[in-house]
């Protein structure tokens, strides 16, 4: 599969100046929001009729928010270009990330027709939600400069870029996409090889689709469920993640008495999924996994910084819990 | 099953003086902490032989915390009294909270043994993480005052409670228990029926075991697993639900727009739980839900309190965008 040819990329992550954005619908429009904030030229591209229009009311809609993360130097929203045809988007382009439509062949086609139009050695991105390069980039000439840069919306507020290349990506291709990213003031998660839904993508599809079978069968409303995250597991994950959280249920004894507390736990109905076999193997690596992912800090630390979290994220989101007390319910 | 002989509660919820915490781990020391901090008097009682000691140590640590909070009128530490005995712990209690390890037998004895012990009509109140109160009441003599009160990790900290009875509780049971759960300063979730896991930790149980297959399978480290939530979509979901939150990646065309757009993606390998079938009924219904839980919002106004939300959120928890730029990368 090692027939790369890909060339080196035109220049370095960090002399980017010209970003080319095809697709400009929610994720495509966030992209070219956060580039724009970033203080780029962006290009942009999308065959529907009405997409300017819609694309420049989502770079307004969220300039304010840019405005309080603060922009870079020269920012502006006029330095957006919406062009006639994906050829003129991409011509002049250091970088090109692609945000079509969910489908295989239609991002089969665009990855390869955006090969066929970059200037050589352009890195192309695309934002899939979940298919791995490997099957997305079997159309282009130079696949080798194909990456997946999974963003999560909106990309222009929330720091999460996956990166990951398919069998026939050129490893310089993603260790400099990673490096732009990075650049670009994403925070990046670069993998080591494809799985279908990358990460994020795999836990969150995994929430959604229990939540879709207790609605299909009665058990929770839309609204229960997204107060069922918003007031509990949610607040916690917003700067520490399940693994970590959960390290925390086990108490002094962290992962390992958790699992052993809960494990047994993995055999009960509590949601569709089955679980993997909690063998010695599983065991160790994730207790191993949190205790690398503690990096030296103690239960207690870890304690002290959730509550300080949650008592931030309580506070900054106005809802710090009622203060209303027994006694002055009588008063 | 409708032998239901509970008599009313002793007291109305915003009466409730004294609280009796049975099990005094994780969880049920959380419980002591936040029950101590509202203003209640709180006797517990737990089996481990350094249990008090431990107690106290818990509640210490968090008290900085609930004070940052605000603490009730009187509220201090020196009202919890820990009992050497079970029913000493519930004879002058006006509620339950029972923490005891996560077993169904063990669970199904202690709930007898509380309701043998605590004064009539005093609802008692299961901790449990997923086990049907159904199951778990089965050797109480009234299990009518028996219901589930499902709590978050810390308890003291995480606003959200699930409360649901089992077949043989009293209806009343049920609802004085939401109401006294909304005067301790809870947010609470009223469940129609029982099901395994409840709301959130089936979601949250969803997406552990899809996390637990990775690492089983090499697929991602515990770091990256964490990492990919807290740079990602906990950002959102600290504030905004899931549900909500996938509803606006359908653009101004909301959930039914994501639907078409990702429905589709349903079918694909991008978690190891298999999805329900996206019938119209389950289509409907989600659009519906998601309309009821807008409550008049627009599309544009939800995207404005998401980005405002995740704006604070990253600020609160110091984690705004890197503000490097290309331009300033190269000075």
């Amino acid at each position: 599969m090692n027939d790369i040819t890909t060339p080196p990329a035109p220049c370095a992550p960090e002399d980017v100046r010209r970003i080319a954005c095809v697709g400009a619908g929610v994720i495509g429009g966030g992209w070219v929001a956060h580039y724009l904030a970033r203080g780029y030229d962006v290009t942009a591209w999308d065959p529907a009729p009405d997409a300017e229009h819609k694309l420049r009311r989502l770079v307004d809609a969220a300039w304010p928010a840019l405005t309080q993360l603060g922009l870079a130097e020269g920012a502006s929203p006029d330095r957006l270009t919406v062009t006639a045809t994906l050829q003129e988007a991409v011509a002049d382009a250091q970088f090109v990330q692609e945000s079509a439509p969910e489908k295989l062949e239609l991002k089969r086609d665009l990855l390869a027709q955006l090969d066929a139009a970059a200037p050589a050695g352009v890195v192309i991105a695309s934002s899939t939600s979940g298919y791995p390069m490997t099957d997305m980039q079997t159309e282009a000439t130079d696949p080798g400069r194909l990456v997946v840069g999974h963003p999560f919306n909106p990309p222009y507020l929330i720091p999460l870029v996956e990166v990951v290349g398919g069998d026939r990506t050129a490893p310089h291709a993603v260790t400099w996409t990673s490096r732009f990213y990075e650049v670009a003031g994403k925070s990046v998660i670069t993998m080591a090889s494809e799985v279908p839904g990358f990460i994020a993508n795999r836990l969150q599809e995994a929430l959604w689709r229990e939540a879709l079978h207790m609605v299909a069968n009665g058990e929770a409303t839309v609204k229960e469920i997204d107060d069922s995250i918003t007031e509990g597991p949610g607040l916690r994950w917003a700067f520490m993640g399940p693994m970590l959280t959960f390290a925390l249920a086990g108490g002094e004894g962290g992962m390992a008495h958790m699992l052993d507390h809960f494990g047994p736990s993995l055999k009960s109905p509590w949601t569709r999924l089955e679980a993997p076999e909690l063998d010695k193997e599983l065991y160790d690596a994730v207790v191993a996994g949190c205790d690398d992912a503690a990096d030296g800090r103690t239960i207690a630390d870890l304690v002290a910084e959730r509550d300080q979290g949650v008592i931030d994220v309580l506070r900054a989101t106005g809802r710090l819990p009622q203060q209303r007390t027994a006694q002055e319910d009588t008063k």
